[in-house]
């Protein structure tokens, strides 16, 4: 830090100011250098950018028409094609499938019981046909009947041993950079950001802190039911089979009000299932942003939208359209994808 | 401010060296006098107030065995009876039959349907006798069938209206100064406080900013299901008359660790229904603070525990003794109960 020369100092040498004005000089194209800094250095510059950047000054200007005080600035994200990759399959969806295996010999129904037989036996048919409601089976299955740090555990350990098929790195570094910066850049600027997915809460909470800087309290996705037990030593709380609540579609913005109680300024998403948390905070009588992110990048990850059955964006991009919500280019405006120094980019 | 004058510095005259030393004198006697300023006035010396501040002492103490970091310093909260009057009847429960008489002419089956027409009739002893299934029938009739911000309104104008029975004051201003003092006196310290009552979401979230300054996110309730609806003009989300979940007893430490995701180190309750959030903080491997709030003040507010019928305090106060909870004598404990100049001290 450049020490200022007290005011009624005259017998400093002139070496000693000489240096002083050549430290200020510095320090003060330092200072420049800093407050030019891109927030947003893997994001080219194009719409998008524009947007989000005229969006976090206009909002964060004191005394401007569009300031939006601190508490009030919430920014709500979905988790897969939002954050992290979701193709060929949900990352949970692939433990799910793990832990069915893992689970089988404990249950020797499965090898006949649908969806489980479909899952043991690898029939893709059998399994697509046995649809949301087999899917649900499958979670529930594999998601209760153990308490939350049993549960936290498992993820934990599951994640650690884990690679994507075709990026060959672990899940957890197929995280997009571009969003990390985006969520650096909100709460740099006073935000507040929560995830809003379809994912299970349990599944989510022991990852979202490292990867996205994003703690438990904020993080709001499918929930099971649960119950509190008193066991001889200590209570625990055990994981039951059987939804509360669907943190999908209109369920977001459901949640959103039930777990934050407020109306987010600024919401992040990829799918149709994000539409109704975007149609919400596009009601806000704040100034308010919207973004979706279109995967156009068959190279470097992958190019999908309306035939999708993971992330499926269909009436979401024709929606977007009408209500001037921004659409991400993957390919056009990401100039990474992935962190890292082994990122395809 | 205070500027220190430069090293180098050796021309100042006489006068302005005074002036400094005298300067220092001053702001290190008042940075003293704000180190000993007590933080919890409002409490008489004893060994609840003992207890809290060595516990504040030891968590926030960097480098100290019981440190603990700031995210992990979660103080959960019970409302009625622990933060503001419960007697002769929860304020959630006068509004409601409040409510109820005010809707009953859009409802003439309710001159005759039970509980409603006990409480059309005043008759104190059907409504007794229709159980908390009853209540729950009134709450549901008087807290659903609108949007968030219809009901939000409704209560506030409710309130701005009404005044308590006997302290013949705002509702708003029966809250407990003590109280006040510990979530201002924990949050400076670093803790996120968060109220976790039997009282509704949508009832209480109003209100729980201006009275503790907790935020909305910050509150967690008993929830009704709720709909989201796409209107011609806006989305809303409609409150349905059907219970998602029962924040008492053990929906607290189950519904904690669904908003939250982590296990409190400080809770604070005043009836049986906070039994089980104590028993999970207690649980903590970290250190971790359980009070209860005991109504021992016939004069200035209630007397009431084993044998009351609201904020029952029977279990719960066998239970404090085994576990060494923290027990607030009102009486003894509180220098005064209310705050401002027309308190009942």
């Amino acid at each position: 830090m450049l020490k200022q020369p007290a005011m009624g100092d005259r017998n400093m040498s002139r070496r000693l100011k000489a240096s002083l004005f050549i430290l200020l000089i510095v320090s003060s194209a330092a200072g420049s250098a800093v407050a030019q800094n891109d927030p947003l250095p893997s994001w080219n510059d194009g719409a998008p950018k524009k947007a989000i950047m005229d969006f976090v000054g206009r909002v964060t200007k004191d005394g401007g028409a569009d300031f939006v005080p601190v508490e009030e600035r919430i920014a709500t994200f979905d988790n897969d094609g939002t954050l992290w990759n979701e193709q060929p399959m949900y990352v949970e969806l692939a433990f799910t499938l793990q832990e069915v295996a893992k689970m089988a010999p404990n249950h020797p129904e499965w090898q006949t019981a649908q969806p489980f037989a479909a899952v043991l036996h690898h029939d893709m048919k059998a399994m697509a046909a046995s649809g949301d409601e087999g899917m649900m089976k499958l979670f529930l299955a594999t998601h209760s009947g153990m308490t939350e740090e049993q549960f936290e555990q498992t993820v934990s350990e599951w994640l650690a041993a884990s690679q994507h098929p075709k990026f060959k790195r672990p899940y957890t570094e197929c995280v997009y950079q571009p969003m990390l910066e985006l969520l650096a850049y909100l709460r740099a600027n006073g935000f507040k950001t929560y995830i809003v997915s379809g994912g299970e809460q349990g599944f989510m909470r022991p990852l979202t802190e490292k990867l996205y800087g994003v703690p438990p309290e904020q993080v709001i996705g499918t929930q099971f039911k649960s119950q509190y037990v008193m066991k001889t030593d200590a209570p625990v709380i055990e994981r039951m089979a059987g939804v509360l609540s669907i943190d999908d579609g209109p369920g977001k913005p459901e949640n959103i009000q039930r777990f934050i109680g407020r109306k987010p300024i600024a919401a992040f998403g990829n799918s149709d299932g994000d539409i109704q948390m975007l149609e919400w905070t596009g009601s806000n009588a704040k100034p308010n942003l919207e973004l979706l992110v279109h995967h156009t990048d068959a190279g470097r990850e992958y190019a999908y939208d309306r035939q999708s059955s993971m992330g499926k964006l269909d009436k979401g991009l024709t929606e977007a359209a009408e209500k001037h919500w921004v659409v991400v280019d993957m390919k056009a405006d990401w100039k990474v994808v992935f962190p890292g120094p082994n990122a395809q980019n």
